[in-house]
């Protein structure tokens, strides 16, 4: 038989296919996914969980016309490939190549961008309100897991879409899973309504038992009206969803193509907002993903034949080192426990939750109330630790300012992915969080140079009694060696690692190593460059920050983080507060814009944010200073160089 | 009889009242509650739906032992005057006194701050773990309003809290209101609950209705034990809660204080999690309050005894010019849509509303959705407004970044409440917008100096590309006349008000009107002082703000906000990109600390936001420059005037 795939330029060539045909496609993107994100890398087990789900919503709606909403959007592969984007999925993830998520960038079959989780029952509710206000009868959809339906801002949407009762599909791709097993009240109600035989057989037999109910007089009329709402509640097992203000469908095996479809035209006829409940089987079709959904979730290059993932050796990564230390850290101290919102193996906490079971609390994708969860424990004087990714931190700003630091909680931020993420792209960079998080009194902010230095400022944070976070980047660390205990490090001192007398480089986190490199090629021209690592971005080392600025007048200063109001931002304030004027500061970091997906190094490059660069910049500066004979700064470039990818 | 309350020096007072003696007790609050917030001001209806129920809870459970939590905290006025704050309660919400809102610091009893909403259940969670993992047996209880539990935070804590099982009470106090009548299917669901006569008296005959139903062979064993289920559904109204893992009571009458006793033993010695469903009244027993929940729930001074709110002349607000010229707007252009969460009154969107209500969308307590509903409907070409106060959108951080700036959406955010808020105090104030804003590529942020400017601004923000926000203080406008039909102003280009050479005043919003005075001063002191306007707060008006720099050299920036990334950073961000280096730049705004309440001018004095200050730095400038003949700075007092708060 010849392949089908090929010849699926958009959703329309899915029309004239017969249910052999759908099947046969079936198998042919999961081909095509297997063997791209073997490749590349990516969301697998995701999309292999939703092709038929995929296929059957591309069968019964219209994109663009209708639209489609893909909550979190890690699992759009298989739209990707249905909306004419085949011949360019070899591009997955690559620089310059397709995102990972959707983008309306990328395609007018992209409705909403995504990469966060849960906004999608939102954005579908105000393009239903759109639709209506404009006249139109399009179909709305979001397509959400049900890991994502536990995050509160899905609750938020589906309550006020129960109260507006328009037009609108919510698809709950009920595979119990987030990345890792979902946990909370929801997901075991899904689970009920999943295992319960009833669904599937009781319908007839309830109604031959009620028929056989005896009149018992006209006083019991209301309690008939409420059995008849009670055998709803029998009949139609989704009545937590009712409640809302929603028609229930389902629960529908998500791998029936037909079944699928059908359901989909009944929604499609139905008027106000219906949830149809999908059970669908995250890596379905490829045994290795099946058998280990959470490796196979988002996955490096692998081996099709084994299904085993091409590991390069190297040394740990950040996330390794800090789930070890804590584990360490937390045989001696009992006061110590730990929170993730569902990511228990991406922040390390995998190793805590299996020495301390007891002590490890998963709130499922609710990164909101984990953080003040943690805030009721420091509270009760335990000592959390909330690990979260930068990127989702973002959620739960608020609660860090409002029920953390208000309160002076003596909670920690294991802030992981702090920086370029790399391939996840544009909504998944960490770059925004030193400045989200100085503006907050009474936080205080460590990044590490590396990943000793992190298991010491884990130590720090710890006996801190007040908020702390630790802001390290994605990835492996630089192998150094692990020296000794974890210790206190002197509070809000900075670490100078070279003496100079020519220029200071001033460096956060992740790019102390650049600085260091930097150092010894200025060496090498006979310029001799100071390195300070930072060690604190708040509060800054005030006296040694200030004395190298007098000494050298020339700093430099790199954070892998947005130059507006980030590290250098600060450095400024200090030296403007201390009314030290003559000096000048070139603020090394990321543009006022997003940064797109691409390897990190790439990344980095693209932004300046190398050796090299520094380099560069401090000759431009001395270069300068000679031309000017050291006086006040015309001349000079503005913001030194940016990087290649710096408009 | 004589009076009970100012016996009552702390909890343990309460357990030897009998009923008659609760009842008067609950008389003489409502008095004192009545009269102290008829001159100070604060939340009213709120706590007089509440007396019964705080004296029940304060009956049953004895604090601090037992840890309550109220959530948003303005309903926590009848819990201060039972703990020994009574003597201390004529100086709620003053300088110096009472807060309105529970403190940590203030007292014992209040287990845990809250301000904003939906904290309370995962705060109630991480204390009750705390017990458990620390051997404790002491009741957690989280008392959270029907409004706020439409907040996705508090959902994401139920889902938790049903999942794990721990001892935890939440009383959900149903008044049918947030400070607005309450939208959602939630809010509808809670209705039905509340009106069924089957809750109270079906049961019985429900039971017996049962045992009529005749056996039908075993096949249908599971139907019968189906039944049961369904059963439960009949006579357990709470299904919604029960489903996520808590065991429903309710729903009971919250102004029987008997009853409230009764139920919240029940409670107490319940185990695992437990809601307990409360019916109250907002404004329960003042006629006026009752009448009219809306204005009484934050209320100023009043006159007790016709309830007329004593209201001062004077200009309209920001909020009402914002709230008038939208409707203005809307007239011609249909495309402009507006959404508020829960504040359609306190964001002035009631007269959108009026107008247009088909065009205006209320999310409930639901900052997040509001967001990404806005991205929604703009990503289908409508103009929608978010109207929210400016410390509420911190709760939708990520959101504005992810799902509207990410995609260059042109939304326009309406942030009301920027700067500090006054008595509302440490929770409330809206100082960290510009920072958490401007770090965002993007966002386009503008700051009028007066309500004319306003109107103008909003103009401007509508016809804009991309998410722009506006950010206007609390209270009254300036009464200057409002001037023509809103125009859009020039984009990214800052005002100059006044020429001058000696220094140049730079200022954002509402320390505008300072500046402009503050010159005045100058001038009368032979001093030229320059005044611009920044209007934009991003992007800066680079050519106007480098001219000034280059021909004053001294700058002083005005903002109310806090000084770590605000607008002030943004300035000497952008003159060290340019490379000058020979500017004095001082900047007034918010130090690094939370501020407490009190009433507006006097913390503004407190932080040294006044035109006196500002004189008092240029004054520092001039003369520090004087006496080292106009070379660099050193010895200024770093940093400047910074108000007699500042440490």
């Amino acid at each position: 038989m010849s392949r089908l795939l090929p010849e699926i330029n958009g959703p329309a060539d899915l029309k004239d296919l017969d249910a052999a045909g759908l099947q046969q496609l079936a198998r042919e993107i999961r081909e095509e996914l297997i063997n791209t994100v073997a490749a590349n890398g990516g969301h697998l087990a995701p999309n292999l969980g939703v092709v038929e789900l995929t296929l059957a919503l591309h069968r019964v709606f219209q994109t663009p016309r209708d639209k489609i909403i893909w909550d979190v959007g890690h699992q759009c592969y298989v739209h990707k490939l249905l909306t004419g984007r085949r011949p360019l999925f070899h591009t997955l993830r690559q620089s310059g190549g397709l995102s990972g998520f959707p983008r309306r960038q990328e395609s007018a079959h992209d409705a909403f961008g995504t990469g966060h989780s849960s906004t999608s029952i939102s954005a579908a509710l105000g393009m239903a309100l759109a639709r209506d206000l404009k006249g139109g009868d399009h179909a709305v959809v979001a397509v959400i897991g049900d890991g994502a339906m536990t995050g509160g801002m899905a609750f938020e949407a589906m309550n006020h879409a129960g109260h507006l009762q328009k037009n609108l599909i919510v698809v709950l791709n009920d595979n119990e899973m987030s990345i890792a097993p979902n946990v909370g009240g929801l997901a075991e109600y899904l689970g009920r309504l999943r295992t319960d035989p009833m669904y599937s057989r009781g319908k007839e037999e309830i109604e031959q038992l009620l028929r056989r109910i005896p009149a018992i007089g006209p006083r019991v009329v209301k309690v008939v009206e409420r059995l008849k709402d009670s055998l709803k509640y029998l009949v139609v097992p989704g009545m937590f969803f009712e409640e809302l203000g929603f028609i229930y469908l389902g629960p529908i095996d998500g791998h029936n193509i037909q079944a699928l479809i059908n359901v989909f035209q009944q929604a499609a006829a139905t008027r106000g907002p219906v949830l149809v409940h999908v059970r669908t089987r995250k890596g379905y079709g490829y045994a290795p993903a099946e058998a280990n959904s959470g490796v196979f979730h988002g996955v490096g290059p692998f081996d099709v034949q084994t299904g085993r993932v091409i590991k390069k050796d190297g040394p740990p990564s950040y996330t390794e080192v800090f789930g070890r230390t804590l584990v360490e850290l937390g045989q001696s101290e009992p006061e110590i426990v730990a929170i993730t919102a569902a990511m228990p193996a991406g922040t390390g906490l995998d190793h805590f939750a299996r020495a301390f079971p007891e002590r490890f609390f998963d709130t499922g994708i609710a990164e909101q109330h984990a953080v003040t969860l943690g805030a009721g424990l420091a509270a009760e004087g335990l000592k959390p630790v909330v690990a979260v990714y930068s990127t989702f931190l973002q959620r739960a700003y608020d609660q860090v300012l409002h029920d953390v630091c208000l309160q002076q909680l003596p909670l920690t931020l294991a802030v992981d992915r702090g920086g370029l993420v790399g391939d996840d792209g544009a909504t998944h960079h960490g770059v925004f969080d030193f400045a989200f998080l100085r503006s907050i009194p009474h936080m205080v902010i460590m990044a590490p140079k590396d990943e000793n230095e992190l298991r010491h400022m884990l130590k720090t944070a710890l006996e801190y009694p007040g908020p702390a976070a630790l802001r390290y980047p994605r990835g492996a660390g630089t192998g150094c060696p692990l020296t000794g205990k974890p210790a206190v490090l002197p509070f809000g001192r900075a670490e100078v690692l070279r003496e100079g007398n020519d220029i200071t480089l001033l460096a956060a986190g992740s790019m102390v190593s650049a600085a260091v490199k930097a150092a010894a090629v200025l060496e090498g021209l006979g310029i001799s460059a100071a390195v300070i690592n930072a060690r604190f971005v708040k509060p800054l080392d005030d006296e040694t920050i200030t004395r190298y600025a007098m000494r050298t007048r020339r700093l430099v200063t790199m954070e892998e983080h947005v130059l507006a109001g980030g590290f250098g931002s600060a450095v400024l304030e200090l030296l403007g507060d201390r009314g030290l004027r003559n000096i000048r500061v070139v603020r090394m970091g990321i543009p006022d814009e997003f940064i797109e997906h691409g390897t990190r190094d790439r990344l980095l490059a693209r932004c300046g944010l190398t050796a090299d660069a520094a380099v560069q910049n401090a000759l431009l500066m001395l270069n300068a200073a000679r031309r000017t004979g050291k006086k006040a700064g015309a001349g000079l470039p503005a913001g030194g160089v940016a990087g290649d990818g710096r408009r």
